[in-house]
């Protein structure tokens, strides 16, 4: 928790529209790539300053330009004086505690989005922004890392000869997206993994870790949530949206990319819920375990305690007690004892605790 | 749980409209079947392989061509090749994990549904993803499983001289949505059984297996109503969608179709609120019954032990105890125990506990 | 429950449009009633068959036709052939089923409904579909059963010569529906009694079955609320109605039924919290009750079971114990049983126990 | 409860448009009173009989109408007739179970609204209808009680010489509108007092009465909101109302009212939140103190029980018990005591229970 | 909670329009500020009346006019009459106890804004009304508090040439706005180090206060959300708004203070989902220890209350029994005891108890 729901309060005495990267620092260098492609030729570089992607930029060809770190605001502002985007864009690529969002200014689109991938060792979730601007025939991502996440997209695009190549920026887009969203379905599989875990625990052994395990992983569900419904707002205004940018045929694609938003959303919803049902659950069965071991204790404590003070009346040292010196008295009251016994149990019988 | 919650991970990497089978596999083999029918001519027949179709195929009839086994994507890519249909569709065919919707292309619909069936031991409920292609005079339907599920459909078509033949295919769209609509009205009759018989154990005895028992109905119920949400939105969808491949006459038709989903999406939701009440019935019995347990325990208790102490006064061994030595001392302290007895059942019953 | 959430399931298999009564039998005979009626003029008759309508029906006055009893279906059929009624829409009136809704069809709207009545013996509800078919200036209504419900509507008929005598069909639609919808007063009243007497209970006494009848009463509301939403929708759509059948001197009455509608599902909402929330009470009372339970044992196990203890060391038979020969032996004991005593109950009255 | 969720049960068989008085009677006696004003003269009256009014009804004059007391229908009756209202308005005025509602008619605006009123003894509400017409100059209000309730504004007309006497019969609506609105800001006072000691309460003292005083609280505030939800309904109606009757500048007026009752439903729905809040924590403490209790029992229980035992083993009168006469006998086990103690100690200790 | 949730039930009898200071009053002098800038000049005063804002209100200049403390009405109405403002308006400026709420008049626009700033001490929000008047070329900003929220803005305005200086007071309305709002962000911080401390709290102790200070947070939360809703509201309004006041570059920043507010309520729901969510698990934690509490006594009382009455049993003074004269019957009844002992340990292991 203590990761995700942090908020960028340093920035409130500054001026709107400054420049400063906002968020946790997770590479300290920015790194540039140009990759430019169109249906017959493909090539990608690693370049050092904003200044030369004028060099890969022509207009036969579609320019991809992959920014990695975002420590280094000059590069930021180069691009944004460059290709003419607003102060106010810049400074969001730059806050790494952005809503998920569609922005569509006169010449560019302008899409937020939240990468959630799945940690290795257990349940749990990182997440890191991904933002991107689409202009007439060039498309720029922002990342806070450098991992492989992108790696099929720019396989796809070296290799294929298809719709990839020949389609503008707007299908490089959803590429991007459906690649971004898809991976989702990988923590869905491990959520679902560990509900079944949680299920089986749960009826098998009282655990009192129990709970706060359910909590955590509510507490990610709710978290996940919290992301991927702007991302779904922002995709259907995608759909919605009327920018030149997006062409009539990449509509087909990107409501596909919508469908499986909606059905991630929905599926978390269900987790939610049954998280909630699970510890419901818990609670009952620690209620009838605790009812269980009360019947043994009633049933232990109600049968000896009222032997116990018959044997106690004739241990008194009382000099006259006529019952100490009959013959029979000692048998007589191994006849009460098991008499009393045998009545309370068929009494708790009867009851239905044994 | 384990079944049908799974997500479509293993596609992340690949790119959009690449035809793979997702899900999982119920048939080895792909098997095809047309219908081929108008209001004088039925004929009906297996083929091997999607180019047979276009022999069965011409103006004056309607044909419906019966898929069934989704393992063999070729089938569906040759389909789609001969039948003008996206790629992307294709896909959505393919992939057994999608949520229900309708899409209207320029040249024919595309319908996803979930087919709902109850299995035969208990309750629990399987899942089969139904697709239709609706064309000018031509209606697809891919199923992933063979059983007899459609055989009220093809029995009416081949026996019916009525509105089922003369009709188009969007009639026979209708009907097969009626059809599989129809069947979770069987489902909510054994949900129904099970919820009584829930009821009335829980009123009768305390049985640990019943919050688990009610967990898994409810997580049914959840899932059931997943999968029905979007169906009905796919059905009013259909009842507002302005194409011309649904005739006028039809319409009234899909209207009964939505009411009868209406119905079931409220009669779940009824059984969801049933079975969260009937957990929250539970906890109260477990706690009503724990209090009676306690208050034998404490009635025994505080009964029996006062009257063991007093016993054990006059077990202790001191030389000087006037007391032991009194004639009438035995008798008395019978007196003091039987009215310490009274007292304490006299405030017990005062309190209502007896 | 058994009764009111059961679904036809044995039509899965039919087609469409097959006329067959689904749902309970309530009268084994199909009875009709003509009554015909203007300003001047009023008469009312018993007929066998169909057929016999048209005898009554003509141009000067409103005909209004009583159909008691489903379970003859050629009835129904032959009204259909005779007027031009949808088979679907006949298919609806013979299957008792339905959800509330109307249909504006060309020539007629129909109206299916729900009536809602108390049982005597205890707060129950049964259900009863009405439907109505208005035509232009022939009304028909289909009834399960044969009661005096419509008695008042009758009544007023056949003594008034105001607005009822003088309007159109749509009028006395109206009549009916307010007839019908009014009822529900009456089972919210009991219900409201029923509710007082509960809540008296729950602060008086631990009753066991109450949280069954509370699960019960909330399952009766749910059941309520179920069937009266789509009422709602129903006389919504009634006002919204631009069908030349309803005229606008009409719509200020219909309002007033949407108005009492809307009225009942607010109470019924409430109902429904209310009940949720005297579960909760429940549930608190009885842990309270158990506190108290539990604070009586500990005091009386804490308190004895030390003085047992200190009574039990000196019952011990060693033959070196100094302190049992000593003289003030005896006393010096009770001066510890009482201090002992005296310290734990100061200890418990700093706690709040007692 | 018994009062305020009563229902006209009574009226069912009446045929609409009835005029008889369907609800409690406050008032006996029906008082009228005529109220005259322009921005240069006032004059008020007591009236006997509806026919008086047109003697104070003239052009040139603003007309109040105030009735109080609705037990004599024939004053409604013959208002209705003078005025030209419609029947089924009158029978709404009569019946004091209407919601509250707005409804526009070609000549007059009908207005119903409740008017909640602070009891004095403790937190309770009674409502009152209040319902007015507005025509061209003339206003109507009828009340079922007398009380100063109107007061404040017919000082503010007497006294005023602004905008309240110049204005129309909608400024006068609105300022009777906005005291009876603003009288809920006193309830929402009280009922905040009421809440804060309620807080005190439950955090000092185990109360058994708690639940049941939160409970009638909680069901106090949903009738409040269920009486104000139309209210909002009925001001937002207002506002967007086209009707001549209301003046252009009497809008940002009504807008006013508007943001009150808006403010007031918030202010309840955070009420009845905090009302389930203090539920839930009243009865996690009630656990927490039910875990003291058992802890305490368990300590003592858990120590002196095996002492007792011990002691119990030595007062065992078998002739051949070789540690009854050893000298060092009695020291020894009183070792074994104060070993066995602290051993039990230590253990509690480490749990965390002393 | 006596602060925040306070209403101003002591107008309801006055009329409306009528200016007095309603609410705390937390500035006993209202100070009046006004400063006059454009793009090369900026000047700031204090001034002592409303009549000298004239001399510093020309057109080439912006003028912002900070007024602080509203207890003085002299103040606001005589700005009313200079600049025109609605009487209402005035109103509600004096009353602090409005919902946030834009109002688009003729010639000027009128913002109500809760402002939240954190208390030092523990976590807890005080809450500032702050209004704002946007006329053609000057802004008013009207205040309870003198303290240096605003000082940001005042800086930026001094020493920037930029946007701020040269865009009109739309731009300074949204700069207020920006800052005003942002502040919350340093609020959710504190709230997230506190539910990181109270999550910690409820896993390593039985805290009893901490259930009241869940609820605390809780509310804290609520009337946060409560606060923050209608301002999501308004600035919604003001994107939509169609004013000529609202320049149109200025847009784009309007709609990045929307999805600020958006990000905030969305934090605060989700904060208020965790809350809830805790004080479930340390209901269930509390259940656990309670489990575990009566484990450890009923193994304690079953184990040594038989062994008790075992030795009581030969305590008894019985002249004729025969065992105690047995040469092996203390050695036997030592067997008796640690077979008894084992047994019942074994059946508590196969419990899984121990």
């Amino acid at each position: 928790m203590s990761n995700s729901l942090k908020y960028p309060s340093g920035k409130a005495g500054l001026g709107p529209g400054s420049l400063v990267h906002v968020g946790d620092v997770h590479e300290p260098i920015t790194r540039l790539a140009v990759v430019s492609y169109n249906q017959n030729h493909y090539e990608q570089h690693s370049v050092l300053s904003p200044d030369e992607i004028t060099a890969y930029h022509n207009k036969e060809t579609i320019t991809w330009v992959i920014i990695e770190g975002l420590s280094d605001a000059s590069v930021i502002e180069k691009i944004g004086e460059q290709f003419g985007i607003h102060s106010l864009v810049l400074e969001d690529i730059l806050n790494t505690h952005q809503r998920p969002k569609l922005e569509e200014n006169e010449n560019y689109l302008f899409v937020v989005l939240k990468c959630l991938m799945p940690n290795q060792d257990k349940f749990s979730v990182s997440y890191e922004q991904v933002s991107m601007l689409v202009l007439d025939n060039i498309i720029f991502t922002f990342r806070e890392k450098t991992d492989p996440l992108l790696n099929p997209v720019l396989k796809r695009l070296e290799k294929s000869h298809g719709r990839a190549r020949s389609a503008g920026p707007d299908f490089l887009m959803y590429a991007i997206l459906d690649t971004i969203i898809d991976q989702n379905f990988e923590i869905l599989d491990r959520l679902d993994e560990t509900l079944v875990s949680l299920e089986a625990e749960i009826f098998s052994d009282s655990n009192p870790t129990l709970p706060a395990r359910i909590h955590d992983l509510k507490m990610e569900v709710i978290r996940m949530r919290r992301y991927l419904a702007p991302v779904r707002d922002m995709t259907a205004a995608l759909l919605r949206s009327e920018s030149a940018l997006i062409h009539e045929h990449t509509v087909i694609y990107l409501r596909d990319v919508h469908d499986h938003v909606l059905r991630i959303i929905e599926s978390l919803e269900i987790h939610r819920d049954i998280l909630s049902s699970l510890l419901e659950i818990y609670l009952s069965s620690i209620s009838s375990r605790l009812n269980e071991v009360m019947k043994v204790l009633t049933i232990f404590a109600s049968v000896f305690i009222p032997l116990t003070f018959i044997a106690g009346i004739y241990g008194m040292n009382f000099e006259h007690m006529p019952e100490l010196k009959w013959a029979w008295g000692y048998p007589a009251i191994w006849g009460v004892f098991i008499s009393t016994t045998a009545g309370l149990l068929y009494y708790f019988r009867r009851k239905g605790w044994i």
